[in-house]
This record gives C-alpha cells, structure tokens and sequence, in this order.
C-alpha cells in the first residue's frame, strides 16, 4: 500500500488530527489523542495504537509503560477525512491514566462534572 | 447550576473543543464536531446538539436545516477536560450531510480509503 491514504487526509496546520479510540467489542468510547502522519502509519503498520503525545513532543506507542496497549481492528475516518477513529481491543481493560476503563468518566449532572466511573485499578500500581 | 461548569473545561486558544456525538442506543460514533462555552451552555439548555461552525464561523443548531436534530441525553467529559463526549438521539437517523448515518464511513483497506456504509437519503431530498 502506497502512503497516498495519509495524504488523501486533511491534516490540521499542525500536522495532527484527533483520534478517538473506541472499543470494538461494545463501542464505548475510551479515549482521543493526536496522530501526525506518522504515529497512523506506526499505527496501521504495527497494528497497535501509535500516537503523537503533544505534551513530550514525540511518538507515543500507547501502553508502553502501563502495558495497556490497543489492538487495532479498524480504521476509518469521516466526510471532512480531518478525525480518525480507531475501533481496537483495550488490552487490561483500562485505557485512561487515572486507571479506569475510559478516560471519559466525568458526567454533567445538576451540581456540574461528577465522575461516574471507578477506578479500576490504582494508577500508583500501574506506573509505579 | 452557575457556569463553573463550563470554566472547568481545558479551552482551547482558540476556545474551542471537539465533541464526539455518539449514539446513545448502540454506541456508534456518529460524527464529530466543535464548541464553544456559548455552544456547550446552548446544548445544554436546549437539550439538543449545537456545535460551533467553524467554516461559517456561528453556532450551528445541528439538524437545524436539514431536521435531523440530536437529543443530548448524557454529556461527558475526559480526564483532561479537553474533549466533550454527547450521547444523543438521532432525528431521522441521518447525522452525516452525506445522507449516512455516521460521518465515519470512510474505512482503510489494502486499496486505501473506502467508502464502506450506505447512502440512507439523497442529500438532494434533505437540503433541496
């Protein structure tokens, strides 16, 4: 395969687009990063979640340390091809830092953000 | 409910934020879009998706146009405060001005992109 479908995409000024990760088996949606042009072609060719960790400055192969890498069954992105969306297997079951399963665990209630989800295991354990 | 809500979220400098609409029903990713602290307030009063459009620089009452509005029955946000999570409801069952259902229709294969859901209405039949 020729690098034309990373071209054929709509890179933002900065080089990036975001990335939403979302679980393949019941499609919860467990977290966005950034990819550049090369964290997706890290991404496809490794079959693994590759992405470009905006705070280091560098590629960020998700799960290095923690181990909580992302199996990557699908990849497609929509109309205006300026967002991509995994579909992968959250290998450990927990995708955020905080150690739970999704980073999206803050609910809007009545008295403002809530966080509604447990920790599933303590974030000390997983990165010592 | 004051508006610390909306100052606890990280804006951009450009003061935005991109929020995924996902299907409340079946956990589909339907498409993905921006907003602003007036956006956000406005789909929270109205109970309905408005996203701020960044080529005709306005808020945008999606669906209102085309009908195809979305109910907001959940908002959600990440462990950074950086991405907004609705869960809706789909009016008409079309979120995509392609006349899809998902602006994520577009899948990587061996040949690249492919457009890979079904056309559900003419966009001709849906903004004349």
């Amino acid at each position: 395969m020729s690098d034309h479908w990373l071209e054929a995409l709509a890179w933002g000024d900065d080089g990036l687009l975001p990335a939403i990760a979302q679980d393949a088996a019941d499609g919860s949606v467990l977290m966005v990063a950034w990819m550049n042009r090369d964290a997706l072609a890290a991404t496809v060719d490794r079959g693994e979640a590759v992405y470009w960790s905006r705070s280091r400055q560098r590629l960020w192969h998700k799960g290095e340390q923690s181990g909580h890498t992302q199996v990557v069954t699908e990849v497609r992105t929509d109309c205006d091809s300026d967002v991509i969306l995994l579909r992968i297997e959250q290998r450990g079951g927990i995708a955020c830092h905080t150690g739970r399963r999704s980073c999206f665990f803050r609910r809007l209630g009545d008295d403002g953000w809530a966080d509604v989800d447990p920790v599933i295991r303590d974030p000390e354990s997983i990165y010592g």
